[in-house]
């Protein structure tokens, strides 16, 4: 299964069978509407570009990161230092290093999840246990049995593919679970600048890991930078010593345009939600209009409705209407299929056309 | 331990013991001299930093790499096609991706050995298997007999630590025992550009993988990129595989550097080379002049002295005349003190002054 700039496996493979993500990159133009990119389709701030003064001293760099960036980031971080972060090759990196670091067992995530989760602990020797969100979001009674015995547990909120966000009350218990059983609390928030209903609120305590990234916030995916906080020096540490073996310092250029899309005004990353907030009404209005059962996305950019016999609906979607969307049994959502909003409401319309359409035909 | 870029503990540390490269980080100006450096002093090109555009669209590129920059590798690896490649955050992820998808067993490599491929193995969950270098070169003997059972064998010429370049007829010879045998060849040639005695000779074949990068040629360590080639479509799809969960493409602006430096006349790679066959004659005359026992370097920039007492040599060095050395311990070679020469001819006269009068002393 692969995802995004996955390399594309050639024109039949997406005609007949469903391998992944992967099927539908570098399929664009050519009348197709695309609900799959996971990535925003806005411009990066000017900030990050135009003001970028490329640097001639390209010798090694600090492997925990630029200081000036992370200094940066703990005047984001309320009671933190720039000791407190390690800056890597995207969020990706951040968590292939913390689970490749904390040491062999099992880690506890929802189900839904992001298709990235279950390969990277895979790669790390660790074991995924799952408890099925409810409506999108985490049932505690569930989480608190399934918790014990595990190393870690691995949030993600607002959550792709859900949409959902996680309330305060859930991520406060969730906080005190972790302290009192000892679990590594890894809390993916990549999209934490990307709620439409309340603020972020960052989960702390002794043993969490923030896993953050500059890709959804400034639309800098391709830059590949992003980064994690820790209060707790040894995961810094353990995260530290293995990337000086296996990537060394993250991209000094990506971290100087990191610094440089920080000067953002917040007013930026405010319009930005407006396009967001103006698009997931559409999406969900116009869904619940159709008739479809889905979850109105509180965060990020994804809705995850329910759709019958899921795999002929992506494909003859694809194949027959040039529309783009992701099977929900990617995702651990076999009955589901993911849209991306990541595109305009005019586009937004049309290809909802199709699908409303189709679904009326069969 | 924890070499170049890594984060420095504190001043004290290096007064009483040896952790690491590490402790020797960001330690510069007030009279120190580093023979620590394992990269390029020189600038990159004018190619790579000043015709270049950042562009504004920075979304998700290729996980494999961006097909201009892959195109042009083609061009120089010789019957070769973009789908050879895969360009990488560094040699390091190149490294480490390829040892963490080929499978689990031993992998046979030269000691002294880059002080980064121990660990990378132990991450991988792979054993190594050492062959002892004779003056610095593969024992082919020892070779023959150590490799049987092994998944994979790890060769580094020209070689950091030891600056040796293996023979023609070695390098001919272990590309047949590994296509005998079916073993992987993963040869690290990030020093090809710097042999002062003849051109790189490729290994090639079925199960070849050739880790290289654009860090020592351009002198833009920092960039992170670097990239493999393989003909095994197999060990390029794996690598594939994993990379798109745990780092996603390369950073899209280093790759445009990558790509922009290739266009550097050939003449920029042979002026360096000439500085550093200056630097490789000084150092060695003057050492051998000194009575050192060190093997003549044939590539890289590296000498490796044996030296008594080496812990206490290195400590004194650094503590009571500001010179910086790396003990060979680290890179496997325990009577041994690594000097890097990425440093001006009267800085490396003047450092050898005060090693020639410590040695004297004592």
């Amino acid at each position: 299964m692969r995802p995004e700039g996955a390399q594309d496996k050639g024109e039949d493979e997406s005609k007949s069978r469903l391998s992944g993500p992967s099927m539908f990159i570098g399929k664009q133009g050519n009348g197709i509407i695309s609900f799959g990119s996971g990535q925003p389709d806005l411009p990066p701030p000017r900030e990050a570009i135009s003001n970028l003064k490329i640097r001639s001293d390209l010798r090694y760099g600090l492997i925990q990161g630029e200081l000036p960036l992370r200094e940066a980031l703990a005047r984001e971080y309320p009671g933190s230092t720039a000791d407190n972060f390690v800056v890597t090759n995207g969020a990706s990196e951040a968590l292939d290093l913390v689970f490749r670091s904390i040491g062999k067992g099992k880690v506890l995530l929802g189900k839904p999840y992001y298709y990235s989760y279950v390969p990277i602990l895979g790669f790390a020797g660790l074991e995924p246990v799952f408890t099925n969100l409810q409506d999108g979001r985490i049932d505690l009674a569930d989480f608190q049995e399934k918790v014990k015995g595990c190393k870690a547990v691995l949030i993600n909120s607002p959550s792709n593919p859900t949409g959902r966000i996680e309330s305060m009350k859930t991520l406060k218990e969730i906080e005190k679970i972790a302290r009192d059983l000892r679990v590594y609390i890894v809390s993916d928030e990549v999209y934490k600048d990307l709620i439409y209903e309340r603020e972020n609120y960052m989960i702390k305590g002794e043993h969490v890991i923030t896993i953050n990234s500059f890709s959804k916030t400034y639309c800098m995916c391709g830059a590949r930078v992003g980064y994690f906080w820790s209060s707790d020096p040894q995961v810094v540490q353990r995260a530290i010593e293995m990337k000086t073996h296996t990537s060394m310092n993250t991209s000094l250029v990506g971290q100087d345009m990191a610094l440089n899309a920080m000067s953002t005004p917040k007013s930026y990353v405010e319009k930005q939600k407006a396009i967001w907030k103006t698009r997931r009404d559409f999406i969900y209005e116009r869904m619940r209009g159709m008739g479809l059962d889905l979850w109105k996305p509180e965060g990020a950019f994804y809705v995850l409705p329910k759709i019958k016999h899921p795999r002929r609906f992506v494909l003859d979607m694809y194949n027959k209407h040039k529309v783009i969307t992701y099977l929900g049994e990617w995702f651990g959502a076999p009955d589901r299929v993911r849209f991306s909003y990541a595109l305009d409401v005019k586009e937004i319309d049309e290809g909802l056309r199709r699908v409303e359409k189709y679904l009326n035909s069969r």
